[in-house]
């Protein structure tokens, strides 16, 4: 390492947030700024300092501009509007405005207004783009900062278009996903079975090891989807139940294929298209089938949910986090020192997106940005 | 003309129905039979005589085995099972069973029972298989014979899936159709536009005055879906209204541009795949505009639908085509004597449905099977 002389002045610039000031590869666009200690909270709002704040895929096409989601860009950070990367995150209220009621100092609060921008030390919310999370037995840093995006996927989607009893099968491809091994553990503890399909890959058998444990009841590959005997096996696995949920983050050819296994009157939700490839069905399952194609969008269910809804479902995942019944996931943690350089931290962020766009790390990578405020 | 030796002694046997033994193509399957008399209809049943049915794309695919919904064979007509063809048509009430109240001798009714069989004479039919239908001034028996698959189709896709108010648009391709022109006039009558897109053609302003003259508000054909003004030209006439419903009888590539059309939350139904071409969406249009896309049937409507429902509906139609705001299809009536030998009646329908398959002619063909019995 070399000597730098750009160590920060402590005393005046004690928070720090991983900026952009126009869309581009992240790896490049991304740099570290640090700003003053945040005046005391405006009426109805709170003062809260981040703890951890992933780095969803999300985020990065939200950099490169490729998102439909935009965030507001955040003013007097810099001479210049900026934005601030990061959806996601768990943050600690460190001080409270006036009005604001059921929020203590210390309290763990998470987003839940979209590209809020939480790859920062410091930040100002209004009270409505927060909700509190309890503090459970169990339930982790990692479990929280990453609880708004995925799990809530993973549950919604599992609730909101059949009404699955005891006993039922859920269909899902990119099962290995992030939001895929939640549907495996929320279906499990549910009681619901789950049929798992991922990408024919070598080490297949650890994979359906490390599914099964979280609660998986079959897991196969895409292969299997061509295989014409897997009619049959389904039929034999369900008891020839009509399976009437099937959930879809990869489009393309292997969709097509899932989508025949469905029953009558089913629903498709489709929350991602790894494959880049569309969504191609044949007509006649509409029609004859009764099969209905939705989409789902975590940040949508926000926009649109009541709080009270929006509070229950937090609750109902944070009790399964504490149980051990959802997981969190595989991760590894990006610390940055409140002593780091602005230039030393912004290279670190970059370092991390470089390694990510790289491929399959199969971990999700956390920031903890750290800051002398307390 | 030949001498026929064949001709029918009509004391005996008063009735026909045209018939399949199994399933083929249908300008080589279908025979003529002819039937003694009916027996007096049992409790909770009617006996009918059809006065007009239409001769149905679908009625062909069922003969040719390749449409999911499969008829029952009808006993006693000959030695061995045969199929009756038909699904659609008007009938008038001949003889009435004990128990059935709300229905007169000579009252005129239609199937709500998918696959019936009405290309015959005469047919003995259950109470909750049929439905009257009012004879208001201005009904013809060519409205009243093709008015449960078409029109009910196009009222309900613009009923049952957004709530729609005066002013709002609705898209449709395959304009054309006979539910393309029933949406037209069902959506003028309701104060709705239409966006109406149908195939390149020779004599295309003939047919946009003919679907304009319908009520349709824009007509333009596939072609225009690639032109990169047309966003632009649809934003004008809707004045920046979001499009909520979109109405699918084509699917394939032009569905795909079309959809691109709608706005948030908005609805895409198919009824019918004229291109052979799969639905194929993108599945941003699914997870970020929040597209549904939905297949209607009117035959599971039947079975799904209340009866009280299922009147109302017909009653409704009933009087949009009685004030003229619903027009009968264009029309060819092929008429079969009671005095026409079987093997004249049979080779009468198979010649027809030869004309049907060689292509486009634009009019539906309706079979008149004439019976000595009254």
């Amino acid at each position: 390492m070399a000597f730098h002389s750009t160590r920060r002045l402590l005393s005046q610039c004690t928070n720090r947030a991983i900026v952009y000031s126009q869309n581009g590869d992240p790896a490049k666009v991304l740099t570290a700024v640090s700003f003053r200690p945040l005046p005391p909270p405006a009426p109805n709002t709170v003062n809260v300092k981040f703890l951890l704040a992933p780095i969803n895929p999300a985020d990065l096409n939200v950099i490169e501009g490729v998102y439909p989601a935009k965030p507001s860009p955040t003013p007097g950070l810099t001479a210049e509007p900026v934005f601030v990367g990061g959806n996601e995150g768990l943050a600690r209220v460190t001080s409270i405005g006036d009005g604001v009621s059921g929020l203590s100092r210390d309290d763990w609060v998470v987003m839940t207004k979209a590209q809020i921008g939480t790859w920062c030390t410091g930040k100002n919310v209004g009270v409505h783009d927060i909700v509190k999370v309890p503090r459970v037995d169990g339930l982790t840093e990692v479990h929280a900062a990453t609880m708004t995006v995925n799990p809530p996927t993973a549950y919604n989607m599992l609730k909101d278009f059949v009404p699955l009893q005891e006993g039922d099968w859920v269909i899902q491809n990119g099962a290995n996903s992030a939001v895929g091994q939640a549907v495996i553990q929320i279906a499990a503890s549910r009681g619901l079975k789950t049929l798992n399909f991922v990408r024919p890959r070598e080490n297949l058998s650890e994979l359906i090891k490390q599914l099964e444990d979280l609660g998986a009841t079959k897991v196969l590959t895409y292969d299997a989807l061509t295989d014409k005997s897997l009619r049959n096996d389904v039929k034999e696995w369900t008891g020839g139940k009509n399976i009437s949920l099937a959930l879809n983050c990869v489009g393309g050819k292997e969709t097509t294929l899932m989508t025949r296994l469905l029953g009558n009157n089913a629903h498709l939700v489709s929350y991602g298209a790894m494959s880049k490839q569309p969504l191609s069905l044949p007509t006649s399952l509409f029609i004859f089938k009764n099969l209905t194609a939705h989409g789902f969008w975590q940040s949508q269910w926000y926009l649109t949910r009541p709080r009270e809804e929006q509070e229950q479902v937090m609750n109902t995942l944070v009790n399964l986090m504490g149980q051990g019944k959802l997981k969190p996931p595989k991760h590894e943690i990006v610390s940055i020192s409140a002593e780091d350089s602005d230039e030393e931290a912004g290279q670190k962020v970059r370092d991390v997106i470089t390694k990510i766009s790289e491929g399959q790390q199969g971990k999700k990578n956390l920031l903890r940005l750290e800051s002398s405020e307390s």
